[in-house]
């Protein structure tokens, strides 16, 4: 089992109840031994639901059982398990997905299609639900509003730190909570990023607003991080809103000029947890924000600040602290976007090294080797066509990426 | 300087002489100390010209030099510089390329328009080019219709072994030669891999028919290969084609049925270098073919297999000798290609894993592991949806490559 990630960031011991949310934690023991790999989140009724999930062709059983799920718009349980993805497992895939629901919903005395599940681990392997069953009913009695840390590690593969973030937000006079859970370390790219994350709000927003606001939210925070460019078959992400907190007017639209507050804490809860995942990235060392800026469209900033961050020369490059621009000139080239590289910029650390689409005379490499030294490094691109901005981030390609998966099957 | 691949084939200690042309090589002394790192390809008047270039927007200084002489369709020299790539280096790179063709024509006494020049090395350090003028001299006394060897020699970079290779070719009656060397180790990936090839010809074939050959036979052969999907400022692939050897009739089209062995040839001495380049993938221990098939066009298939000769999980996998196959399904979900995930077939080795979208009953990792553990690995794919097939050529990410990156700087 690797070290815990340098980067990982301080996170609180536990996070607040959400008034109409509960969970519970518990071990299966179908592959690890000695810890908890069974999460369930419990919720009142009348609870609305969104979903954000992967876009692989290749998607786990889970995956399509949540997305059918989901035009219902109303959640009582998330049940997650640790281990096995019950990824490219057939029909006996679907049908454990179904057993398990049929078990969960039983347990809590709901619909099968108010339950939603999801699945990280190997691929392939057919998954033991029975093992999953048989915990049922010692989590439904270990329901409580507290232990949001445990169910953060319940959830953890490669993990080396377990991950959640909260959120107080305004609507009108009332102060509803947002809390958020995530897993995520190797398999981390956009559409969406590889991983699982579960948010849920006591605010009352019904289901096709929340899935509104959870889609923009997911293009700000996951779907602009990677690790690896490599995307899963599993990737979930929940947002779950109980209306049992503060009493405030049922927001009519996602632009409702009530939901200022609450969607700018929405996007900062999903960037916290995003930058979690890529914090705790396989073997990284160092934690990279990439901007790019002056290009001629939002989706060709993003385009650009992905190459950057998924290049794995640029990775290495940053693993080993060395200032090597060229490699940034390389990937933004392979970008295939529309640049000017008679006025293009690059600063690392906040140090110009290009500018006008060529080194700045007299350039001093010592600040910005002192920059490539640390734990958090920044690089801002200028393609100089355009206005459009975005923000990515990711971390380096190390030594520490290869000991893991090498030999690593989970 | 990292050790000789395990993967270097095993290649002539000199190619044949290709009537009409000569070459030579030089140090310069810009970056190396101890070996050649100038080569100059000289060749008669008449000489028909080909090329393939990055299709990266941040292309160096000699890339840009070439395309604009490629119009003109006639060389009479090729000189190639290793250590620095003089990529980035604004105006004053075109300065710097403009009279190193300069010198280069007043040496030989021919036209500028007919010179074409490429680097190779480190991104975005000023090229000291009267260092190469400087030698030009020593370069044109020391032509000789062989040298193919030192000539691949001088051209490498990180490369552990000098890449070449012969073929010989029917046309009507007459027997032709084609020889050609390459460079290249990281920044690979296809539009076009990252590297120089330099191939030449004593057939007759006017430049129009040598592009369009050129072109099918690049995209069947470096634009199949991978390293590690970076894609350099500086890709040059020319084939020259002297017109010097034994007499036969003048194609009239690139679809001439005289040309098809030479087509045939000329693709082969493609792939032959193409793989040549992945086998001295930075820090590579294993050379990995992916076949898939059933795909709905070529375009998809490409995709495909890009998708799994890309992925760093999949790499990691196979430097692990690890038969995670889950990682291939993974691979072929991103690609974000149509595939039926109930027909899909996967075999490593050719042992079947899955087939019909399962892992196939009574599966027996055994003879799997056995051929994980050797130097050549087979990946075969069938998508099941059309009849659509492409191959890829990759190696695996291993220690060695973040030992390379994580310090070098060229």
């Amino acid at each position: 089992m690797p070290p815990r990630s340098p980067l990982a960031p301080h996170t609180p011991t536990d996070l607040p109840a959400v008034a109409g949310a509960r969970l519970a934690t518990a071990a299966s023991a179908i592959k690890y031994r000695g810890r908890d790999d069974l999460c369930l989140l419990a919720f009142e009724p009348g609870t609305a639901v969104a979903g954000v999930f992967t876009r692989s062709s290749t998607a786990a059983a889970p995956v399509a059982f949540c997305r059918a799920n989901l035009k219902g718009g109303r959640a009582r349980a998330i049940l997650v398990n640790a281990g096995n993805a019950n990824a490219f497992t057939g029909r006996r895939g679907v049908a454990s997905v179904e057993r398990s629901a049929t078990a969960a919903a039983a347990a809590l005395g709901c619909r099968r299609r108010e339950v939603f599940i999801a699945s990280t681990g190997v691929i392939g392997e057919p998954l033991q639900d029975e093992k999953i069953a048989a915990k049922l009913p010692e989590l439904v009695r270990g329901l409580a509003p507290m232990g949001w840390r445990a169910a953060a590690a319940a959830i953890m593969t490669t993990d080396t730190f377990p991950k959640l973030a909260t959120r107080r937000a305004r609507i009108g006079d009332a102060t509803v909570t947002l809390n958020g859970i995530a897993k995520g370390s190797g398999m981390i790219a956009p559409n969406m990023a590889t991983l699982l994350a579960f948010a849920v709000t006591d605010a009352k927003i019904p289901a096709a607003i929340l899935q509104a606001l959870l889609r923009r939210a997911a293009d700000r925070s996951f779907n602009a991080t990677t690790v690896d460019g490599d995307t899963s078959t599993n990737d979930t992400l929940l947002l779950c809103a109980t209306g049992r907190g503060p009493r405030h007017a049922v927001p009519r639209s996602a632009g409702d000029p009530a939901l200022r507050d609450f969607r700018a804490k929405l996007d900062e809860l999903m960037i916290d947890l995003a930058c979690q995942v890529v914090r705790d990235g396989e073997g990284a060392q160092k934690f990279i924000t990439v901007n790019v800026a002056g290009a001629a469209s939002r989706r060709a900033a993003r385009r650009i600040a992905l190459a950057i961050a998924n290049s794995p020369l640029v990775k290495t490059a940053i693993a080993g602290a060395d200032a090597n621009w060229g490699r940034i000139v390389m990937a933004i080239g392979k970008a295939g976007e529309k640049i000017d590289p008679r006025r293009l910029s690059i600063a690392i650390g906040g140090t110009v090294i290009v500018a006008k689409g060529e080194r700045v005379s007299g350039y001093d490499e010592a600040p910005v080797a002192r920059h490539m030294r640390g734990r958090e490094i920044g690089i801002d691109v200028d393609v100089a066509v355009g206005r459009a901005r975005a923000t990515v981030w990711t971390c380096d390609l190390t030594h520490g990426y290869i000991d893991i998966n090498a030999d690593y099957r989970s």
